[in-house]
């Protein structure tokens, strides 16, 4: 049904890939300029210049994030693509993930539609998923023991806490949640977990506890704040393996952790890196919601 | 650490028993009257009259709800209490779950406090699990087929088709989560359920397929609005199971679903009736927190 | 497929009702007599009499269990048929739930052939999940607590045990599996419950220490052997509830548990009595499973 | 308890050398030779040579295996010890994990006591977690999917395939299980998996479906048996991913796999590899029982 529509993808990774990938078998004619790699595109098709995947299309979608730089697509070729180019190229809308401040305004200038679908709340309540596992992945590749019977920590009850929590309670660990809103830990506690109350009138937040009862294996944090500082993290013993999945700046003293030898990992951006498949299932699930709405489909 | 506070729990149910002994269990002085039955209420003490009760109280408890009419206080006893007699004879705090506007007002009019407990997140949160497994002992009861492998919808995904739903899916039933936000059935498809969009711009709000796809053994609904109203029960087939947990006014028209024949429970105050012993329980870990803000301990 | 295929469904009780509904649902011309009620039996047709059931009919289906005094027909009908009866009206083959000796001696004296598909392994491993629901329903019913965060003990490991502990730990509830069988232990603890082991060289099989430990709410019994004998039951506070699941002579001295007054119930039958649609549907696979091997189909 | 008690423990790898620090743990005296790495083993003491370490031992233990040529203990250290020396230089009994045909003649040869701790069905039993957890790991690595919602086949429904599938289940995959046994069908079913009958009569055993209903992301084999030659795997699509638990011979034809670009991956001893920790302690416990029988405590 959507055969007669042509969209235009514009640089990425393998998450986009497979986005493409989900857009021709929906039916779109979906060209793509920008992606590197043999990987598979299905039914999609490969464009020797953006321009030619822009010809004739009704809509641009740009990666995940849009750039790293706030100027140049993000792109594994080696071209190099300047986001306001395809501002002057044509004026049909474009769809970008966190296309950045400057690139906003230069749109507005201009007048042309830029819709951000990073802002999507499914999106980032779907992303949790692969967010959670990935997280997980690196707790077994890098714990000597299983995950049933782990003693482990979660800070933060957000959409990745909760989606965390649940994977490693079903996974057979013991979880302990530590969260400063009293409602997210009586969630958390009907979900079968331990809780500590996070309480910034208290040394160390009130996080002091969070390796007593029988010890820690691992902690996950996933608030974006500095908890994780020399005092606390001089109190953790140095088998505790530490995943901050919180966003910049990171909630560990990373510094500080190497120093002391204890193994902190950041694991920033795990739906592209964990699970590209789904994380451009998601993203083409959400751009069909805006498609919608902005009249495309 | 709490024996020098006395407390004066008056009226109630079941659930108000098990407080009275948790109270006491935790170390307060727990002196009791308006309780029915012969319960076993721990270490709290019965008094023949409720000023005995009070005499030299740091608190007084009142039920959930503290009163139906609005005027007597909710008691299992057969000598009635007025509500407002209690603010004529002390000055110490009162708690009362859904205390009723005009008791309310008769206690500011006296500048007397009362603390309505049923308004913490944290108790109406943990409730959900009571409210939950109520729900699920109703459809056990009422089905010829076992939870596992039961086709189940959840109208509505806040805190307690939440529950609902993990609770049937970890029982192994098959969940379709019905409802308006967007975000929320995220989170439903994220927990394994199947997801329907609830939209008022729709024949019976969307609700139309809910008995499709492999039919439907029983609908749980949590939506307070009347959204079961004939148009769509005349849809339903007859051996489907309505549970209803929507507080007042229902979301079902129970007259017509009981003229064509459909099973339709409206399954009201689940906690108390249900599980007693875990709902006072609960309001006893919530009346702590109000002791501690409120400087009763 | 199974049009041309007539089946004589005789006796038994709203189980049997539903096996008649879903045979009839896989194209066989289903005849019943001797089933009570006004049940749906969707296009399966009740005969006025059993010969004329068993007109032209390719096998005649018993009920689970086909008689109760080993004499007469287990019926909810008036009419009462004797078993023998049914040996001299043709030759087709019998499939019946538990039989009996005696019917099967009478069977083999007249060279006819009886198949108990109460022997299928598939059979008794499916029953034990209406049996491990209904056990948990009853608990529901009689607790005071939710389930979920309840301490709950489960003596025996096999189908039902198993089942049982896993359906309670998924349920959120607190689980020790008492079992002989130290590789039963083993799996027990797999799946997240705490062990005891049963040694018969000890003080009432080593079973004392199962209210220890924070205490017991509900002990789930599925060793027919009197394990809970008055020695055992001494021992045991007054507000556990014990739920007996195993066949006669039961596991628990229920006289001296009334004296007392500890709640002991003896959940018999439970596939039948608390989801008779999944047991009928469970007996109607494997019916498919014996009319193959048998070459009925 | 156990302070007056001296242990050797010889040879290994990661999983000995956390046996050896829990073995102190538990108040062995824990001489450990043959270790290598700087790893951790607690209140274990490290000896120069193996004499020393046997010297007023009361039970020596080899890794599992204990040898991988049938003459040499395996172990991490440049020297070398044969097997057989440790017949010569004392008494005491050995426990040594799959001790190797030759050498158990060898210490019968002697009267020696050698006692295969392999052989416990709860050190197999509770192995299954670590495999199960190990064979995901792998598959997370692998796969561009999340686990939640991929689609999975188990081949096989021994211990190793129940766990595997109960946790995938758990993790949110939607799990197919293959298996000759019906009665593990049924169980399997239970579960809440999509089963496949394994018939020796069918072309390919009756695999040919595994990838049909909607596709198939991966594949676990657990069966010892040549189950995917060239002929099924033929039908395979390249981008499923198989991971295969079982001993040797294997079950697949990696040769073909490779040549036809599927990713084929054997899954070797994945307690020991994947979660040493929890293999040494499983030993650990095991060793208790057999210490306990063999009167060493």
């Amino acid at each position: 049904m959507n055969k007669n529509i042509k969209l235009a993808v514009l640089g990425g990774d393998a998450r986009q890939r497979y986005l493409a990938r989900d857009l021709a078998e929906r039916g779109f004619e979906t060209a793509v300029w920008g992606l590197g790699g043999e990987a598979k595109i299905g039914g999609a098709v490969k464009c020797r210049d953006p321009k030619s995947a822009l010809a004739s299309a009704s809509a641009i979608i740009l990666p995940l994030p849009a750039t790293f730089d706030g100027i140049t697509l993000n792109s594994e070729c080696e071209d190099k693509l300047k986001l306001n180019a395809i501002l002057d190229w044509c004026e049909i809308p474009i769809f970008a993930g966190k296309p950045g401040e400057s690139f906003l305004a230069a749109a507005l200038a201009r007048k042309r539609k830029v819709v951000d679908y990073y802002a999507s709340e499914t999106l980032q309540i779907r992303n949790a998923v692969p967010t959670a596992e990935g997280a997980i992945s690196i707790a077994m590749q890098h714990l000597d023991k299983t995950v049933m019977g782990s003693r482990t920590a979660v800070i933060g009850y957000g959409r990745i806490g909760q989606m965390l929590t649940w994977l490693l309670l079903r996974m057979g660990a013991i979880v302990t949640v530590a969260a400063r809103n009293r409602a997210q830990l009586a969630s958390a506690k009907n979900s079968g977990a331990r809780t500590l109350h996070i309480d910034p009138a208290l040394p160390c937040n009130g996080l002091l506890p969070i390796c007593d009862c029988g010890g820690c294996d691992v902690i996950f944090n996933t608030v974006p704040a500095r908890l994780f500082d020399s005092v606390l993290l001089s109190t953790i013993p140095n088998d505790v393996l530490l995943i901050d999945l919180s966003s910049v700046p990171g909630g560990i003293d990373f510094a500080y952790a190497k120093d002391k030898g204890i193994r902190a990992i950041w694991a920033l951006s795990m739906p592209g890196k964990y699970a590209p498949e789904t994380a451009g299932s998601i993203i083409c699930d959400t751009l069909m919601e805006y498609f919608e709405r902005e009249g495309i489909i």
